[in-house]
């Protein structure tokens, strides 16, 4: 069937659904990896219900056509990106919250609401879903779970794994299988709630999803921020924490060149050279004492440390650590990394980096979510092409973070750009049975080809 | 090839771990589910390496021999129940802690080690492993792991998927995967180590896990009784603690009959005829607040309340509830139910036990993890040959727990004993997809043949 045909069949069973203008095509190709895919899509479809996306997927089955599912385009691997001959089908309109539960702490969900939306409607019932990515303002649920998004708050509150009981998925042929439960046990089967989180796509179309919530945590939170004279000391200070047996609600590490570009954005007065920055938030009843705790082993890392007085002073702290990715954009055009590794091995991490910068003669501004391990490392250079030698200090972090006992993505997925290390991280076995796995899910292999396991 | 060839080349490569006696291949054919496997296991290997587990498999796909992976055989579903024809591959032995970082809140463990060992070794580092099954002083972290068990503490401290971060897998053909991260984060592909978790051995066998550690609960834990006139006013309760925003670290319910056979067996006073009991336990630093709301809430709701003074009076307590399975023993031989509904529905389902009780003329005595939605009502019969009534009465619970938007097994595994209910919960479609899944790892079947997904 040609291209056009396939289109004319779009159109018939969706109508209006279809976009098939030049503009909302070219806005398809790419999400804010920065990279976008060649050639516009087809047509995208703004599926409205369930059915709607069963009758994509019918005729892109039917005809052999590539499908990318979609949520709000703020992913940073170009898992989204959607290229000549494909079809997107945007999930964004179908953004209803279906029920909440707060006797048995859960909601149940479409795929486009915005975590935002989500958890501003919670609020409501003293509950919220603790998933919490810097992008919660603008980012969908359905792509959060795709994901496997992670978020600030997680070391203390858990990832979008620990936060999702069941799922409705419907398959490349169409079929719609409803996965998991409501109820906080279950193990009947295989856990393919589980395998389809994080699988940014390729198994499935997330249509519904049955939320796992928390109630909302009590008290006042506190705030500290503690300056250090190198990363390095701030990456140790960071670990004697966690060592300590204290668990922040967030602990947030920016490096000398993020905090710098941050304070001059913001107007502020630049920080001593070479200073790098832990924010640390505690939460709940003992947030106060916890706090001294924090400020204690700081103080004795040899931190120049500030307990946030008041909640103005608190956010004024957070607005630093909030305006590192428009801070970067001042810089030049950023590829945002993404890698992970075990809490103890951060200051080790940092050493690396700091000789990939030496080894390739350029400036790697960093932050890190320091209570997890994650850490997000950006190459700078102007342009719209990442250059070669970007790459080759790309791929010279990731076998560090794998020697580390880390892995290539703490967060943000495969997608386009991290598909030729994948097999560096799996092995070729692993890789080959995952890419079985997903055929089983997809035996034509039309949901979101070149994504993940793309050669 | 011959039963008798497939023997010898096992004793040819293992040795001494090959048991092929009578009593060593008998042991093997049941678990603790009050079933058995028809016939013996042509053998038990007893393995003490990764290279030992990877040799049976080799040899078993090189004569398609079925293998049974097995922990402690502590299982109540006839997953570990290995007969005629079949090789018994136990883990028993595998049992060493390989690493502990309590930096990284991690530890790396073979599987055959018991989760009460673990966590005595844990608590010298301050720390342990959350999942908490009944059984933890006798069943292994692998069946744990096999079984996704859950326990007592899930509620608040989660279960097996919850806190398990990577798995070393062998396949069926003998190769081994190295699946997971030893970080908090990783979405490096699909999460294969959340499949992992209960798949109940067809996928493949655990040979290694590395655990999601948690420190210690500082503060002194308090213990609450109450009793109420009857079962539904004693779940009406429970669903109220939850409700009130109180999280319970334990909320466990026993009906008036299971509570009654508990006294009697430990020598108490007999209970009022028809009470029920709820057990609660709060911890933390604000275990006694927790406890004081948990006793106005009971109180509220009806309950004659008792805070337990001090951890003599909390142990007597406990004891009574820990009493339950030795308990039912003295009633005849029980067949273990494991059905689990969303909390809201608990009052629904003691009513659906109840009418079950009269349409079929059984009692059913129950206990329930109230604060997760798990009950385990128990059917009692004489002799050992479950009679066909009880599997009528049980085909009736599974369908009222589906109803109630519940699920067939909440913690123990389908095994032998649920297999021809698991597509009612799941659908063909899916019952499809997921043996379709499982054909993946093992193609010719050899894993664990006839549990799960058989007919
Ligand atoms: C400023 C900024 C900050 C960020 N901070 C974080 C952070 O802290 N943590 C973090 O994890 N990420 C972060 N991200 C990345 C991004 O926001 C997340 O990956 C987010 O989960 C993507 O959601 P989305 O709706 O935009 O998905 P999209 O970008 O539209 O899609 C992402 C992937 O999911 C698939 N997908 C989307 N919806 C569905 C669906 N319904 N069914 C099946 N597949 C689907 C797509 O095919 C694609 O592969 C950040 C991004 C930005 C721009
Ligand atoms: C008194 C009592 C109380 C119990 N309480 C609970 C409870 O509160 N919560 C709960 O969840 N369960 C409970 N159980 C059930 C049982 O203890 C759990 O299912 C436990 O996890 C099984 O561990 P095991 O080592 O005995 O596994 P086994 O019984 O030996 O095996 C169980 C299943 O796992 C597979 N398996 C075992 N080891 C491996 C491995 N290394 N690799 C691959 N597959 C493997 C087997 O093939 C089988 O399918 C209880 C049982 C008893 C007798």
């Amino acid at each position: 069937m040609t291209a056009p045909d396939v289109v004319a069949r779009l159109v018939a069973e969706l109508g209006d659904r279809v976009d098939v203008s030049d503009a909302g095509r070219a806005a398809a190709r790419a999400d804010k990896s920065g990279q976008a895919a060649s050639g516009s899509p087809l047509a995208v479809v703004h599926a409205r219900t369930v059915e709607d996306v069963q009758a994509t997927m019918r005729i892109a089955s039917a005809t052999g056509t590539p499908v990318v599912p979609r949520g709000a385009g703020t992913g940073l691997a170009g898992g989204a990106n959607t290229g000549a001959g494909e079809i997107g089908l945007s999930l964004r309109s179908m953004d209803r919250i279906l029920e909440v539960r707060p006797d048995d702490l859960i909601a149940v969900v479409e795929p486009g609401i915005l975590n935002g939306q989500l958890n501003a409607a919670l609020a409501e019932h003293g509950l919220w879903w603790a998933p919490d990515p810097a992008s919660r303002d603008i980012s969908t649920v359905g792509g959060n779970i795709a994901t496997g998004a992670g978020g600030l708050l997680c070391a203390k509150y858990g990832v979008v794994r620990d936060a999702v009981l069941g799922l409705d998925l419907v398959l490349a042929d169409g079929r719609l299988m409803r996965l998991g439960h409501r109820t906080v046990k279950g193990v009947t089967g295989l856990d393919l709630t589980s395998l389809a989180i994080g699988s940014e796509g390729i198994l499935g179309v997330v249509v519904a999803a049955t939320l796992k919530l928390r109630r909302l945590v009590p008290g006042q939170a506190r705030t500290i921020a503690a300056t250090f004279s190198d990363v390095r000391s701030a990456a140790v200070a960071a670990s004697a924490v966690t060592a300590a047996g204290i668990q922040p609600a967030i602990m947030e590490l920016m490096d000398a060149t993020s905090l710098a570009a941050s304070h001059r954005l913001l107007g502020l007065p630049a920080p001593t050279p070479g200073a790098s920055q832990l924010t640390v938030q505690t939460d709940g009843p003992g947030a106060t004492a916890e706090a001294e705790a924090v400020v204690a082993v700081l103080a004795a890392a040899g931190g120049t440390v500030r307990l946030a007085a008041d909640d103005a002073e608190a956010q004024q702290l957070w607005t630093v650590r909030r305006s590192m990715h428009p801070a970067m954009e001042t810089l030049g055009t950023a590829l945002i990394e993404d890698v992970s590794v075990p809490r103890s091995a951060l200051p080790a991490m940092f050493d690396e980096i700091a000789r990939i910068e030496e080894r390739f003669g350029l400036t790697i501004p960093t932050v890190c979510h320091a209570g997890d391990g994650n850490l997000h490392p950006n190459f700078i250079f102007d342009g719209d092409e990442v250059p070669e030698v970007i790459w080759e200090a790309a791929e010279d972090l990731f076998q560090s973070a794998l020697r580390l006992g880390g892995t290539l993505t703490g967060e943000h997925g495969v997608g386009v750009l991290k598909r030729r290390w994948l097999a560096d991280e799996l092995g070729d076995d692993q890789w080959e049975l995952q890419r079985r796995i997903a055929r089983v899910f997809d035996p034509a292999g039309i949901l979101n080809p070149g994504k993940v396991f793309a050669p």
